[in-house]
Formats: C-alpha cells, sequence, structure tokens
C-alpha cells in the first residue's frame, strides 16, 4: 500500500474529547473517524487490524468446532418476548416499529436467536455437544460512551453458544473455551490480562468469567489477592473483614445534634468509623414510594451489585421525599419502621458496641450489640471490598486495580431452552433442556486494548499478528533515481514474498515519515536512503524495541522475512 | 465437516411462503432459517458460501485498489440531511430515537458516511483517484419481502465509493469495476447474467448500470433486442414505434353512450387500439387533489418511471373523487380544462387520425390529427415498450425478459460532495468537488441466484468456487471397519491436503446419503462402499453433469484434487 493514497490522516491534534490513550493514537493515526457518539467509522489500517482479529477467532472457534452462522441484527419483539428479556431489557436496547407498526430490536447478544436456530435442528443428544457463533454488528445504546473504541454503541462482536447434554460436559466445554480466550489474548498481543469470575447480570446463568485487561484507564474495579490466585470483580467480590476490637458496651441514647456523616458523628463521640454502622438508602427502580436501607459497617461502601442479587429487585440512589418515616443522616437498625426493607452486612454481624442511628432528628444510640439486641437480623455481603482487605481464599492482603472487560464467558444452563422450549430426545428416551454456554469478544475493544497497552507516547507499538502491515518502508529522497529503484524494488519483492507491506512514497521530509511511523506503529520500519545505498545498506528499526540495524540490502527480504516469521510464531505459539 | 454435528436440517417440505425454486431449496437444504418478514438466520454452509463470496469480491476490489472500510450501519439524522436524503427517503428507511431522543436511522446506502470519512483526509488532487468499500449489513424495511434471500430486508452488502478529479477519469475507473462485476458473477459461478444502462433514482447522477441475471422468477422486466447488444431495464428502455398508417380524417364528435374502454370505444367504431389515444390518470403523491394525466397510444401501456423523470415528481394510480373536471372514461387533449399537467407520449405524435375521448360524458372525438389540432403539444417518451417493439438502436425486434438485479454501479457525480461540501486541492491551485462512483453486490442476493440459476429437482448445483466443501464423502455401512477407516483416511487425506470435505458419518440407508448430498449441491460427491471396495475403488460423481466414475482408492485424493483445481481455475479464469 502507498501511504500517499492511503484514507487515513495522521494529526497532531486528537480530538477534543479523546482522554485515554487508546483513544487519543487511534484518532491521532487515522485510524477511526467518529461519526456520532459513540459510533465510529474504520479507515482501512483499522479494518485491516479488525480482519487479523477475527481472522485469529475464527481459527481458535473452528478448532473447538464451532460452526460460524449469521444471526440477524434486527429481530421481532415477539423472539426476544419468548426468553422474556423484551421487556426486561432496558433503554439500552434500541427499539423501532417496521413500517407495517411491528415492533423490532437491534441485538445487542444472540441468545434468542442461537436457540431460535438450533431448536428443532438439533433434535438428538448425538448431536450434543455443539456451538454455532458468529462475528457480526451488534448496536446497545449506551448512556455514556467513551473512550474511542473502549466503549462504543455499535460494534462488531464474535459471540460463540454452545449447547449440551450435562452440567459436565458444558463446564467441560467451557473450559476449553476459557483456555481458547487465553490463546486469543496472547495471539493479538495482549500482556497484562487475567480472568476474573463475574456476575452473570442480564444474561442469566451462574458461573460466569470476565477477562480483564489491567489497565489505569480501566472503568472495572477488579480485586486481586496480593499472596494468591484469587481475583474477582468488584462486583462479585467477597468482603471478609476481622471485626474490630473493642469491649462489648451498654444501648445508650446520645445527643449528637445536627452532625449527621460518619465522620462527624465518629468525631463528637470520639469513636472510629468500624465501630459505626452506615445507612445507606435505596429506591427500588419503577417504584414510587418503596425504599431499602443497606447497613454496613461506617467505613465501608455498599456494593449496589450485590444488593441487588439479595433483595432481587433494581434499587437506584434514593433521592428523599417520598418516605416520611426516615430520618436522614440518624437512620439505625434498631426500633426502625418495620415496613422498609433492609439489608445488613456481614460486617456488622461480630461488632461488640456499634454506634447507630436513633432513627429521631438529633440523636444516636451508642453500644448497639446486633447479636444481643436484634438477634434475628440476617446478615448478608453486601460490602464493597476495600484495598487491604483480606483474601477470602488465603487471608492474604487484596488491591484493586482498574481494567477494561476485553471478553466474557458464561454458563447459561437452560434458561433460554426452557423458555423458548428446546428440547433434544436423550439417550434414555426422555427429552431435556440443553445446557448452555455462551462466549463474547468484542473486535473494536480488543483495537482498543492493544492501543492502550501497546504503545508510547510516540504512537502505536502494533503485535506482528495483527498489524495492518508488517512493514513500512520509508525512502528518503526518492527524487534519487537510485532510492526510488531500489525502495520500489524491495516493496515488491516483500509483497511477492507475502510480507504485508506500507510503503512511504511521499516527497516529504525524513522526520515526517519517521514521525507517522512511529505514530501508525507498524512492527518494523526500513529505512533506505542515499547514505545507507553507499554502503548497499538498509536501516531495520523494530518498533517494539527501538533496536536499529544496518543490513545489506541483498539480504534485506530475508532478513524482514525471518524476523516476521518469528514475531509471528512467538505470539501464535 | 462430520454432517451428523451440522446444525443445518435437510426437510422434504418448503416453508409454505416459499414459491420459488432458490428460496425452496435454500430452504429444504437448511441452509437458511427465517426469523421475521425478509429477515433470516444462516446456517454454516449458507455462511461459507457468503464468506468464500465475499473472498472473491475482496480480491476484486483489492485489484482496482480499493480500500476496505467500515462504516457504522447506525447512522445519525444530521449526516443524512446534510445529503438532503433525510427526508426524502420514504419508509423504507428505518428511523428511530436513540435514548436520548436523537434521530438515528439504519442505513441502507452510504454515499454520505463515505463522504464523511473521506472528506478532510482527502485534500489533494494526486490523492485521486481513491476508492473506499465495505462489506457490511444493511436493513431496508422493504414493503414486499419475498423468495427468500431474493428482497430481503437485512442483508450483507459490498459497497464502495471512488472519487475522482474529472468526468474522464470517473467514467475510465467505472469501466474498469464495470469488468470487475462481469469477473465476480462469472468467478461466483453465475451464467446468464447481463448488464443493462438503468435509472439512477434516489442515489442521484445520470450514468447507472444494473447486473442482472435473467431468470423468470425474476421481478424486473428487462428489454433485449433479439438483433443487436440493445438491453435495458424497462424502467429506461426506449420506445420506438412506426405511426400506423392511416388516411387524416376530419375532427368530429361522435356518440359513444357507456362506451368507455379503449376496446370498447375501438369495437363501436371499427377501429384499432393504435389508433385512438389513452388517457391515464396519476395523483401527485402528497399532494391532495393535483392530477397527472398522461396520453398514450391505445395499445400502449404508460412507464411510471419515465412520467416521473418528465413531471419530475412522484405520482401514484389516481382514485378519483377530488378533481370534478375530468371525465373518467372520456378524457381526451382536445380541449380539456387546461389546469391539469398532461404529458404526450411521442406514439401520439404522428397518427393522421385518432380517436380521442371528448371530456364530456358519452363522447369521443374521431379525426384527431394533434400537428394539426394542438401543433403546440410536446411530446416526451413515456410508454412502456412492448415485446415485438423496435430497437432503438438496429431497428431489431425487442423481447421482453424477466431478470433479478444482481449489482448495480451508478456515476453519481458531484452530487454528495457538493452538498456536503467536500472540496480537494486542485493541480491549477483551484478547490473542485471531486466526483463520484458508487457499486453495490448484495452477497445473499449472490447466493440465492447460483441458487435460483443452478439448481435441478434435486437440489443446488453449486460453483466449486463458492460450495461450502468442495468435496461431499457418502460412504456406505461405515459398520464395516474396512469402509470406516478408508473412508475417516480420505477424509483426513483430503481435509489435510486444503480440500474442503463434508463427511456423512450417519447410519441411514444410502438413499438417504444421496437425496442429502443432491439437495446440498456440494460439486464433487464421493461414494465408498464394501462393494467399491472390493476392488479398491471409490466412486466419485460430479453433481453438474451427474457424470460418475470409478476410480482407484490409492488415486482418489489426487484425482479429486486435480478436479477441484481445474474448476477453480475454470471458474477464476
Amino acid at each position: 500500500m502507498l501511504l500517499s493514497k492511503l484514507v487515513c490522516e495522521r494529526t497532531k491534534e486528537a480530538p477534543q474529547d479523546a482522554k485515554i490513550k487508546s483513544h487519543i493514537l487511534l484518532s491521532r493515526a487515522g485510524f477511526i473517524k467518529q461519526v456520532a457518539g459513540g459510533i465510529f467509522s474504520m479507515t482501512m489500517p483499522c479494518q485491516k487490524m479488525s480482519g487479523k482479529i477475527q481472522a485469529i477467532i475464527r481459527q481458535e472457534m473452528d478448532a473447538l468446532d464451532g460452526q460460524e452462522v449469521l444471526f440477524p441484527v434486527v429481530m421481532p419483539r415477539e423472539l426476544w418476548e419468548s426468553s422474556d428479556r423484551y421487556n426486561t431489557i432496558g433503554s439500552e436496547m434500541v427499539r423501532f416499529k417496521d413500517r407495517c407498526g411491528r415492533d423490532m430490536l437491534l441485538g445487542m447478544t444472540h441468545e434468542e436467536a442461537a436457540v431460535h436456530l438450533a431448536n428443532h435442528i438439533v433434535s438428538s443428544y448425538a448431536q450434543l455437544p455443539m456451538m454455532i457463533y458468529q462475528i457480526q454488528t451488534k448496536f446497545r445504546d449506551e448512556a455514556r460512551s467513551r473512550g474511542g473504541l473502549i466503549r462504543v454503541r455499535e460494534f462488531t462482536m464474535k459471540d460463540a453458544y454452545s449447547f449440551h447434554e450435562t452440567k459436565e460436559d458444558l463446564e467441560e466445554y467451557y473450559y476449553k473455551m476459557f483456555d481458547a480466550y487465553y490463546r486469543i489474548f496472547k495471539r493479538i498481543g495482549l500482556k497484562r490480562f487475567i480472568d476474573i469470575k463475574s456476575d452473570s447480570g442480564m444474561m442469566g446463568g451462574s458461573v460466569a468469567h470476565e477477562f480483564m485487561l489491567l489497565t489505569e484507564v480501566g472503568e472495572d474495579s477488579i480485586v486481586l489477592c496480593n499472596h494468591c490466585d484469587y481475583r474477582a470483580n468488584m462486583e462479585v467480590a467477597e468482603c471478609e473483614l476481622s471485626a474490630p476490637e473493642c469491649e462489648s458496651g451498654q444501648l445508650q441514647l446520645v445527643y449528637t445534634g445536627e452532625d449527621k456523616t460518619i465522620e462527624q458523628v465518629c468525631g463528637r463521640l470520639n469513636s472510629k468509623p468500624e465501630l459505626s454502622c452506615k445507612a445507606v438508602v435505596f429506591a427500588v427502580k419503577g417504584s414510587s414510594d418503596e425504599v431499602v436501607i443497606a447497613f454496613v459497617r461506617g467505613d465501608l461502601e455498599v456494593n449496589e451489585a450485590k444488593l441487588k442479587k439479595v433483595i432481587r429487585k433494581d434499587v437506584v440512589a434514593y433521592e428523599g421525599g417520598v418516605n416520611q418515616t426516615v430520618v436522614c443522616g440518624n437512620i439505625g437498625p434498631y426500633q426502625l419502621d418495620s415496613k422498609i426493607t433492609v439489608v445488613y452486612d456481614k460486617s456488622l454481624e461480630n461488632v461488640n458496641s456499634l454506634i447507630i442511628g436513633a432513627n429521631k432528628p438529633e440523636y444516636h444510640y451508642v453500644g448497639f450489640n446486633f447479636k444481643r439486641d436484634m438477634p434475628d437480623a440476617n446478615f448478608y455481603d453486601i460490602a464493597k471490598v476495600k484495598a487491604g482487605a483480606k483474601c477470602p481464599v488465603c487471608g492474604g492482603e487484596l488491591r484493586i486495580e482498574n481494567g477494561i472487560e476485553i471478553g466474557n464467558i458464561f454458563q447459561l444452563g437452560t434458561k433460554y431452552t426452557k423458555s423458548m422450549d428446546m428440547t433434544v430426545h436423550g439417550a434414555n428416551g426422555e427429552n431435556f433442556n440443553p445446557i448452555m454456554g455462551c462466549y463474547g469478544i468484542g473486535v473494536g475493544r480488543a483495537i482498543a486494548s492493544v492501543a492502550q497497552e501497546s504503545s508510547d507516547e510516540k504512537g502505536l507499538i502494533l503485535p506482528m499478528t495483527i498489524a495492518p502491515w508488517h512493514v513500512h518502508i520509508c525512502p528518503l529522497r526518492l527524487d534519487d533515481e537510485t532510492v526510488s529503484s531500489k525502495a520500489y524494488e524491495l516493496y515488491d519483492l516483500l509483497k511477492n514474498s507475502g510480507t504485508d507491506v506500507l510503503f512511504d512514497d511521499r516527497n516529504v521530509a525524513a522526520g515526517v515519515k519517521f514521525n507517522d511511523a512511529d505514530l501508525m506503529g507498524m512492527p518494523i520500519r526500513v529505512v533506505i536512503s542515499p547514505k545507507s545505498l553507499a554502503t548497499d545498506e538498509v536501516e531495520i528499526t523494530i518498533r517494539s524495541t527501538r533496536e536499529s540495524n544496518k543490513i545489506a540490502y541483498r539480504d534485506a527480504v530475508e532478513t524482514i522475512k525471518s524476523i516476521v516469521k518469528s514475531e509471528l510464531d512467538r505470539l501464535n505459539a
């Protein structure tokens, strides 16, 4: 490819809203162009990367006997009503009426379509296990798209669906897929990625893993143990805490005036937050007057995801005004209006003496003890893990890192096959609902993740496996006939040997060429100039290490081919 | 691929609404499954065909220096307002509001997105000509989807956009693309296809060609000359007719009573339809009381597409009731209410003596002569060509065939670059709007076209270039150990040699296997049985010719590889 013809403009400035490195660099290199919020066009280099990532994903899916299919982007309401998701998914799903007034939607995921396709076709246990997958455009109307390709509304995704006779068979396949995901991320050149247990959310099912790239710009919080392998998404990470030491005290009403925050009250009473009880009020989503009060230890925060699981309802921050019996700033578990839903975090269970709100203005209790004063209370794990907390596995110290989700896998169970009435004839003559797994990877997210992790202040550093071109030839002084003929000869020889080559055919200064090459990030740069040709040489620079070597012109093709091959082999190993 | 594991069910019966061969066969072979009207899922064999067709298209586009990009499926209203198409395109374009209330749409075509991408990036004439293309999902809310993959609402399409400095450069590139389209259709195995000039419709621009597969199930009418190369879509085909011979007569009012149709009036007056003047009334779309009357010779029909071009308004059939001055059944050009828009077809211009409506009940005129009685009348070509009419090029006889549109190319001109203000710096220092071409092929339509043309009563006959598998191995008596080991050995040897192989591993009767093989239509069938192995042979059958040969088992791999190669070479030549 001749750079002068490439529809891809390099710029010094990134778009104003580009805050993170991958967004800045992919924009500045001209790989992406925004069309609307969270909606991008991709130019040729980006689309070539996307194609190479898709090819790697296909290889790994086919190696697991996956059958590539294609589901529709637009689906009818009825299909999604069969699984009861049409009404339960919120406004992130685009719904519209077609010209005949029928309700349609844009697919964000394709469990229903997968069951619809497999239903009746797969009729015997002998056809199981079976996996179908597609690579296709999805639209998810994110409230807050951001970070270039990190969180978009329209994206290309590989989604796979497996069907099994037994839970054991699903588990076996699930962990094969788990391994395939590790291979895929390694092959596309990612380095600091991990798997973590996750919440299966709207997908249904129980066991699920997210694959996370650890990066400070990630918007997910990940809990990791410094001593053992334990790691989990903040949403599901278990919070293990020793009860703080303190003597039991007598339950006693104390005047606390206008002091309402944990800090104020503890300050006034000369106590510590971990010896107080914090009340966090939520409103049940969709209900105008139902509130839920979550109680955690004063030094902790409520983990909404865990709370929702406990109460099996969706909640939002309470904005006050409706429920008159709640005295904000003085709420406590003791003598609270019994009509209110309350949840106690297990961090409170063994504290001997707690400061709690007295449910009346200007007063708190001190010396509260759940075991003694409210022996019937049930405790749940609803607190957010804090850095430094105890690992629930080994007791080691936990740390918290940010991460970007780069893939996820779910053991779905029979949620969809049951609701959509897909049955298969078993070996014993009885019909059963196949057990499903589903497995997703976003292609654009993968590109952004590579750009985020593999780059420096000058630009992208693309892995050999997914770089749009393996080699970027920068001839200096193309007006020199020898340079021109040797450079174009090398270009043709490399292309004909199956190497992907970008050729900077512009008559611009060396600095401009080098800056563009650094920014675009092809793995190998070849400089060919009057100076290098004076000794019949070319200069080869490896983008990732910045290592530079002069080699004989006549050896250039073989040397480059061998660098390409060894790097491809290393990543694909 | 093992057939027992393939998620693809062969059936005897097609869906009730399947009326045409390609729909019936693709459904019966299990290649497609309907999700909603005009919306299908594709199983693995169909998706593999789609992938092979896409690879051929990519090769041909890349050979024309095309740069593969990706535009979004969902676009914002503003982008389509910049070309003024947001409001001019009807309900076939899906519009919806996103969660923030912004107007969005689903792309049916991507001229706006192409100009948006290229704008500012392509800034100099030296970057031209330039072509970008994508292969992607589109949604067009067809009022009447039909015929399986023939006319769907959601489809995968290759759409390409080229940008040029001069009209000459566009033309040169346009005809290169024209040739590439011929190569693509030939390579995917189509036979009876032609190019025809077409109306550029909503795309804007002037010169346009459609590529048509000639097939009786096509819904387009194509006019072809039996003597020369002339062919055109009915919408634009020119109608050349000699005036029927007859003497001039005197203009005379005659009583025709309740006779209103051409047949009735000509019968009563003992004349011929070609000596009468037919009036067809249309209502202007969107206007409640504006009518247009088109006059053609009594033996002809009005071509609405040509009429719309003349009056530059969209029209629909007139349903009466509004305009009081029109006397249906007695409408004529003479003394008609001058406020009504009228268009005269050129077939009327040279007729010496016409029967025309008298614009009052129960009366017609005879002996009307436009040149004498309405010398100021202008004539346009608004008549539909009839079979047997004269070729406008050579005067030969025209015939009419049905066709399916399998691709289209347009010389767009500057419609989009002007309205979207894309300018490029010229060699002479002045800025100009690049001149565009655009070029589309539907991938699913191509699959349906092959299925329609290349099939027999038993099933599909897939071309080697796009068949999901080159070879379909049917081992008979897999319970026989020799058959089993030889068959699986052949399967592995062929797969390892790079041949795509489908292996029928089911324990079913020979007839079931053969019927499925015929229905699915892989190019080569290999039968391996106790009988064939008794003489160390296998039987190879070519699906297209039904030619069958026994060959030595040890030669099977080489023989099959050579058949595959020669057939690929023939089609790709």
